[in-house]
């Protein structure tokens, strides 16, 4: 059966932590809402009133009958799946968990550019833009990368993992965190990487996987920008 | 084996959610940092360098040796062991799906006052509050609502349930985010409880279950005030 990704076109954002999964498995699957019809698929899922549960908002995931929402459930719903998960239970909550935390700081590095509310563009918000990436290079950037520094640290021997001795969808998202914030905070990640040596090698190491690397190299890879989750605005980085 | 919920005492904050669970299904339970040497505890098991990956931040959940991070991943766990979640795969993504969008409403509902910084007073960022409370009551606020009185509808017969024909994790946390709202934007609540019927009686209905009203009554349910999430400052609410 066919995996449908359903996720807003044109930039990578939270469809992507996703995206990267499936492409590291090797799975069958459809990027719905990117090819002809899929964006009026997607709304009508989204605004049914007939079956169950509908989702709150892009990604979610159609397998068969089954619809899961948000992209950490949709990890551990696939992790088992495509052999990306640790393989006891145990496991694959604490993989969740670090998940979870991976989904906080991406809501928190989002509302950097977007502290007054989602609906505003940036523009009517940047006085206070300005003022919580301060903030967040200071002190949010640091605390949650140093975090996941120490989980890897603490879990590392010879390749670098998040848990255990494989490759986890944590590591996928680990590597697209680390893409995504070089985007935003160019010149803050440049002073700050020489902290936080064992996120740098799992970023190089995922880019070298040979399904990761012909996926970045093709046309499935969205680009950042500024409409994602991830914008480069040179006044909320380091000066 | 007793569960031992780690989280801050003094307020209901995040751990209320993992709380209310425990306490309906009558579990058996530690709430470890409200009791004597607690907070060290906690902390020591947040910043040891030994064993496997430690929680971000609490909620956690220890049973046994596992620990479970995250309120969402701790109500995934717990739900089946008590009785709390569908019986079926489908139904527990879909239920821990619906749990997760309440939890990312409640990180906005939080950073209504603290739109710039956790690490910053509310005294000072109380101009971006202002701004941020506005576009949360007018936007936010019905939308979030509205989704979760359509999942209510959608599911509706007789009792009120989010899920099938019995009580989950997740009509417990609608009952406290309902309580929390009504704490922190009590004017705006009153104008707008009459569009959300559901979610209203929800929480009545909750409210008399013995196991809840009787914990409700307790000195364990701690009450909403100006340190959690929940907090009431008139000049955010409705005027």
């Amino acid at each position: 059966m066919t995996y449908e990704l359903y996720y807003w076109d044109g930039i990578p954002g939270r469809g992507e932590f996703v995206r990267l999964a499936l492409e590291q498995a090797g799975a069958d699957y459809a990027d719905v809402a990117r090819n002809d019809g899929g964006m009026a698929r997607m709304m009508a899922i989204m605004k049914t009133m007939m079956g169950g549960v509908t989702p709150f908002a892009p990604p979610f995931l159609k397998d068969g009958e089954l619809v899961v929402s948000h992209a950490a459930n949709i990890l551990l719903y696939l992790g088992s799946r495509l052999g990306l998960a640790p393989e006891d239970e145990a496991g694959r909550i604490t993989a969740h968990g670090l998940q979870l935390s991976i989904t906080d700081f991406v809501a928190e590095i989002h509302d950097v550019h977007h502290p007054i509310g989602v609906s505003l563009y940036y523009e009517d918000q940047n006085d206070e833009a300005r003022r919580r990436s301060e903030n967040f290079r200071e002190e949010r950037l640091p605390k949650f990368l140093g975090y996941f520094e120490r989980q890897l640290r603490k879990n590392g021997q010879g390749q670098v993992h998040a848990l255990g001795a494989t490759l986890t969808y944590v590591d996928l998202s680990l590597f697209h965190l680390i893409e995504g914030l070089r985007y935003a905070f160019p010149a803050a990640m440049t002073a700050v990487e020489p902290d936080y040596p064992l996120l740098v090698a799992l970023n190089a190491q995922v880019r070298e996987l040979p399904r990761i690397k012909a996926y970045l190299a093709s046309a499935r890879r969205l680009a950042f920008n500024e409409q994602g989750i991830f914008r480069y605005y040179p006044e909320l980085d380091r000066r």
